[in-house]
């Protein structure tokens, strides 16, 4: 039994689609999040500036005395994931791995959409993670630019029509290779799940990263005695950059009201050492 | 007669629209571009933080012996425009007034529309500056947070129609307004302005800042004897992180080919002062 904190971090607001699925499978762990919302988005970042980002994130975490830390943002598990994972003094995990895993293990036809950022397409991540556990994988990715900003501007609640088509054109590549599997690739995607299911079809399997991580996570903690006892959940929130709308922001992607406050990080001084 | 440079910053490439209008206007003139795509966007962040990253900028570009300088983004100049103009030691102007007062001119019903970024239209800065024109004027403003993902991504060029289908969305409540004026607020926005156009209709004017501020810096080059002698005209480009793409969206922004080099700037390093 342990029952620090887990540590978890995103580039903004999106990894809480990570920390929802959490609260739902990990009820009595004590979270804290850290979302650097003073230099989102790290996805047109290059890998050097990214891979410094990411070490600060992971300082500021440390300095909460975390017992494990995940890193919820597609962009920092592409470029510095494996870079965490060796530095780092606690078990560490992207979400890279747990839903390659995830969407290796759930297609039938061994053809395998993803669905991501530009920076993540470029980075091929998701396609490398996938061929290392079969090489055998065939696999598509798209990228779907506008799908973040329509997220963050809640226009997929005033307008699901145009929001559709949107999805169908991002998508028809993936129908047309007739995947039976599709990665939510970025932490914002699950919002758009009940779209973008419609537009491929209740045959194909969607895998969402937030919730594959979680699980992973689960098993991290179980295998190294590192959960906590029961009735211990809480969540905290931390951000880098002031956000007026953070409850509403925050509301979209846990899908649920919170009032929880948020505290102001000067993440700049994590500069040192992240162990 | 001045032979030095005039520099333009924005938060990204956006500005580059600006300079595009700079290129016709100016063309005898040396042009340096800043363009600070390691902490783009600014529009999330707070003031605090835009107006330190704002005079970083503007100090940046005063190590090039520039004569003038031109905020090409609408957050910089709604936020920091009158502090730099203060500060600095060179003519100074920001889009905000030079769109103003050639929308006020513009309209004939009194009634302006005004589409740029959340942080833009939150401001309140362009219902402030035509207010102080002139009282009478009725504004109504509208953020269009999908516009410049379209444009960044070019899904204008693939995807006319649903392009059209989501300005119909946000001119809608313009049109209702019976505005016979609209500012184009935010730099990316003259690329979509044919589309922009085409739904608003043929006797409502447009008002590109980009176009505005560089017939205004003419002005005050002209009237502070800063012009540049003939066939001087030429264009740099500084970046603050590094964009393997830079030549393809520069290209969508400045309308042509270019195949110029970019170097990169330590941004972070001009923090002194700025005059």
């Amino acid at each position: 039994m342990d029952n620090r904190s887990i540590g978890v971090f995103d580039s903004g607001l999106g990894g809480l689609t990570a920390v929802r699925e959490m609260l739902r499978i990990l009820p009595d762990e004590q979270i804290v999040y850290f979302g650097d919302t003073g230099r989102v988005p790290y996805g047109s970042r290059s890998p050097k500036i990214i891979t410094q980002y990411a070490r600060q994130d992971a300082a500021f975490l440390m300095s909460k005395n975390v017992k494990a830390i995940i890193s919820a943002c597609g962009t920092v598990s592409s470029v510095a994931g494996s870079i965490l994972a060796k530095e780092l003094s606690v078990p560490f995990t992207g979400v890279l791995e747990p839903t390659a895993r995830a969407a290796a293990a759930a297609t039938i036809n061994g053809r395998i959409g993803v669905i991501a950022t530009n920076a993540t397409v470029n980075s091929g991540s998701f396609q490398h993670a996938l061929h290392a556990i079969s090489p055998k994988l065939q696999v598509f990715a798209r990228s779907c630019p506008l799908f973040v900003p329509i997220v963050e501007s809640g226009f997929m609640l005033d307008h699901p029509d145009i929001t559709k088509e949107v999805a169908e054109t991002y998508l028809a590549p993936l129908r047309n290779e007739k995947v039976d599997t599709v990665i939510l690739g970025c932490t914002h995607y699950p919002i758009l799940k009940s779209i973008i299911g419609s537009v491929m079809g209740q045959d194909v399997r969607l895998i969402d990263s937030g919730r594959e991580t979680a699980l992973f996570c689960r098993s991290l903690l179980a295998e190294n005695h590192l959960l906590a006892e029961s009735n211990h959940g809480s969540c905290s929130f931390f951000v880098s950059d002031g956000m007026e709308d953070f409850s509403r922001i925050a509301g979209i992607f846990l899908q649920e009201d919170i009032h929880s406050s948020v505290q102001l990080v000067d993440i700049e001084k994590y500069e040192g050492a992240i162990s």
